[in-house]
């Protein structure tokens, strides 16, 4: 086999301003970090970053727990990890669904054996404590799992009250936080999410590829109980917590540039600081809606649960939803996405996460937009 | 919460050279691909760098399979992909286990529900296809997985007779080529290696992140015959085909940087071209092996099937294994690491691999291992 080389030009990327669901922009720092060169993944350097990381994202999660690291996949995985760890064939689980990254949930707790229970509400809804209370009640569950910032609807389902209600009736509560950490707040302790996930491409501003994740005493309790094997090898938390504790046990190697990536994206994130990190993130929210507003554009999602770092707006009457992005991309380098499932072709998405929320942005998009639609 | 900024230093990695099992040393036009700001996953120029690397892959994999993508994590995330996806609950798997990482793929097998009989060899043997088929007269298997290059033995298996067994008895054939792709030949449309993967950070000359992979028109009828759903929803191929294929439906984010290194990665093999690159390969180890005869230190592993990628060496009778490689790494800032397993303390193991593949590197380290050992 030969090849002709003429076909793979030098790569060329075009310079796009990333306002989707994510990824988001990566800040320049980081960047630079993941042009470092190597070292090996058992290296002291390495295994001393690990755990400096490790610090970083118990800051970020705000939580003690000890078994707080990533793993070496993109925000689906950290999902996985999740569920196959905490999810044994014949366990009850529910799954509160509004949105396509709920369902995947359910599916993916299906595949891992669960007896999977559903509730649904409409997408760009949340849920009641009230009707999770109910849920349970009917039929308690082992593993309640909820998502905290739905990507494909920009809804925020508060989890307070909700995490009582699970651990009341003796179960643990898995909490998807992969398009709100880094962005508003997730305390993972003062709430009580016994495993939060995220992803490094949203709200903490480097590229995708590892998913943080944490779980609680209560969660390891249950990990430890396990009666089978988790069926998942390379997000087994068993071998995994061995690899990170102190022992460094080779489990796999670690993608070590996305590691370099994401120390210095958390060093960012402790530098600005949480709580102006999120205020950041509201008021570029805040100037979007704001301009939205004035060119009589409804988001979908009420302002009591609108996440700030992602907006679904409805795409006005009788415009083209593929044309307008279409120009976007080619005429500006703007990307913003179109709806998934139920939403399709009735909401864009905006996302302002990470190094992608900042005023320029959001007046180059409302600018855009308005030029696109009203010509 | 609150944090010591001060404990959270610049990312200061020291200047390793990695001749070490891998990850090896990255090639400085990779690194500048890493640091190239983001495109999104469903955006055209990053759908056109999915094609392009996917026919660049066909090339080092020399294969002609539609199916041959890469999966968003590491090489052991590779090797879940073709046992979660070729392993059914019930089928019979025979796995051949001759070093750390065939009986990793054990392992893994049994997890995902296969009858896993196992034959081995001693760590730095290889299997005689007579003997594969012995085990196979006597109990046919649907699936049989070898490793190609055994990262933790140095030994390099011949395949040829053995793909033609396994198919002859109507089993597809898993080979791992997570230290030989790049580095050495991997024929798997000539030799008939049903599904293969490997690595990104090892004869590939990139970061750890991303894991080939490569499906035959025969596994391919194994997956479409599933009674069962992948219980592994990441690294489920019925999903994954329809993301990589024309439709390129939404599965998940892909990690964006890491493609770019490794379009860029299989840019230099292209350009070296197969037969140089691995023509480099073996010259640099017969440098390697010749030196270390000058220091009469032995090879584990008898000429006929060692690995140019990966040499395992005896260490000298009254060396201490940890000392002499803290001081390699201390002094000299090479990194080389020690046996696994059954050779742990009794062997080192020496990676020439991708941009590592240098004779100065060669040269560097034989007269930093003299110093160290003979003073």
């Amino acid at each position: 086999m030969t090849l002709d080389l003429t076909t793979f030009p030098e790569l060329n990327t075009p310079p796009r301003l990333l306002l989707g669901p994510g990824p988001s922009l990566v800040h320049p720092r980081v960047l630079r970090a993941m042009a470092t060169q190597l070292v090996g993944h058992l290296d002291p350097s390495f295994v001393e970053l690990m755990g400096r990381t490790q610090a970083l994202l118990r800051y970020v999660f705000q939580t003690e727990n000890a078994l707080t690291l990533t793993v070496s996949g993109t925000g689906t995985a950290g999902m996985e990890a999740a569920i196959a760890n905490m999810v044994e064939p014949g366990d009850s689980v529910l799954v509160c669904v509004a949105g396509y990254f709920g369902a995947r949930i359910a599916d993916m707790a299906k595949r891992y054996g669960g007896e999977v229970q559903v509730i649904t509400k409409a997408w760009g809804e949340v849920f009641t404590p009230s009707e999770v209370k109910a849920a349970l009640d009917a039929r308690p569950a082992k593993v309640v799992a909820i998502v905290h910032a739905e990507t494909s609807t920009g809804a925020m389902q508060p989890l307070d009250e909700i995490a009582q209600i699970v651990h009341a009736q003796g179960g643990v509560l898995i909490g998807d936080a992969v398009t709100s950490l880094g962005g508003i707040a997730v305390r993972v302790d003062e709430v009580g999410i016994d495993v939060c996930y995220s992803g490094t491409q949203k709200c903490l501003g480097c590229p995708p590829g590892l998913a943080p994740i944490t779980f609680s005493p209560r969660a390891l309790e249950k990990l430890d109980k396990r009666q089978t094997p988790v069926t998942n090898w390379y997000l087994d938390m068993t071998l995994l917590r061995a690899y990170w504790d102190q022992g460094r046990a080779y489990h796999h190697t670690a993608p070590i540039s996305m590691n370099y990536a994401l120390y210095e994206g958390l060093r960012l994130v402790a530098e600005e600081g949480l709580e102006a990190r999120w205020a950041r993130h509201r008021e570029n929210a805040r100037l979007l809606w704001d301009g939205l507003q004035d060119m009589d554009m409804q988001p979908h999602v009420p302002e009591a649960y609108r996440l700030p770092t992602l907006t679904t707006v409805r795409i006005p009457a009788g415009v083209d939803d593929m044309a307008v992005r279409k120009r976007l991309l080619d005429e500006y380098n703007i990307e913003i996405a179109g709806g998934l499932g139920e939403l399709r072709g009735k909401v864009w998405r905006i996302g302002l996460m990470g190094f992608s929320s900042r005023r320029e942005n959001v007046l180059t998009l409302l600018t855009a937009l308005d030029k696109v639609i009203h010509g």
